[in-house]
């Protein structure tokens, strides 16, 4: 006997334990779960995974996801025009705007420069990134970027990027330190002495 | 803003959060994989559970899920046509099958008689488990229910529609007892005593 009863169940489990993370005892109880709901239920699942792959557009400003052309964020007038916040992907856009403690743009880079990966500075949203600051009179990038190596490359490399280009923009980026309500005996050594070097004045 | 920048994305993660024990993140994630994939692959992926949900079939003996009128374990003839097995969900029948150390039929029950979620004998297929005995002259049931409140009513409910019937056919229950690979000292007191009083022979 096969590992499934039915190769159709067995067809499906395959699918969902593609998804990044899922093991096949997951996947099988996801499936399970869907095969209990209606018809309906299921057709309204299946159909709004590829109705947003069809109908899925991307900023053509800064690359996050959307409905249209540009994105509900860089559409706002309300938002500051001249300040830029460079991340990695979507969900870094979302986290940051659920701080509710910006108001500027962003811009998506669909990646971090990691050679063992193959991925070059070509294959990520650099050069439309360096030709936005010119173009829209930008006077800060933040940098936001992971804190890996890759992170690390990939903000050196735009930060060479756009000291080439411009003395006017400000580059930043994010603060690295003890994590809030983190004890500092379990802070690692690195976090903690970035911490005491950008010590940032003490307002009361 | 919304909490995701595109509508279609947000339909396409509350489908997935919909699953069970997947949380917002989690099915965002997913959502984010499927997108990264071709058009073929994602239509692959929605038509894989689409397809199971049209096409699916019940084994009409043992409520097994399978692709035709009977499933393969009920149509295979080498197996032990005078042993049931009665399970929960089908996912107990892999997890036997998986041991291969059981080579009988299966009846799966579609559920645990449950006052709490108003599950009641009618409403899981006791009755076809009943009327299995006599039509297959069945010389054993083993009750292989999870080892709950629910499982424990559940076998109990069976035991004494099965006694009042018949007085040839055999009633036993998996053995419960102390997991291999276990330590004694941290097995909980109600297992470890059912292990004492359900003791078998050793025999080296």
């Amino acid at each position: 006997m096969n590992e499934y009863p039915s190769i159709l169940l067995g067809e499906a489990v395959n699918q969902f334990a593609s998804l990044p993370g899922m093991g096949r005892k997951t996947a099988l109880r996801h499936v399970l779960a869907l095969l209990r709901r209606s018809d309906g239920d299921v057709e309204r699942f299946a159909s709004s995974i590829t109705n947003l792959k069809k109908n899925v557009h991307y900023c053509r400003r800064c690359h996050n996801i959307c409905d249209s052309d540009l994105c509900p964020i860089c559409s706002a007038i309300h938002r500051d025009q001249h300040t830029i916040c460079v991340v990695e992907n979507i969900r870094d856009v979302m986290s940051i705007e659920n701080t509710g403690q910006y108001n500027g743009l962003y811009h998506v880079l669909g990646g971090v420069i990691s050679p063992m990966d193959n991925i070059g500075p070509k294959d990520i949203e650099i050069e439309s990134l360096v030709a936005r600051i010119p173009d829209e009179q930008i006077q800060e990038v933040i940098l936001a970027l992971p804190t890996t190596m890759e992170g690390d490359t990939t903000n050196f490399f735009i930060y060479r990027k756009l000291s080439a280009l411009t003395n006017t923009c400000k580059v930043s980026q994010i603060a690295r330190g003890v994590a809030v309500g983190n004890d500092i005996e379990y802070t690692d050594e690195i976090t903690l002495g970035k911490s005491i070097l950008n010590r940032t004045e003490y307002k009361g």
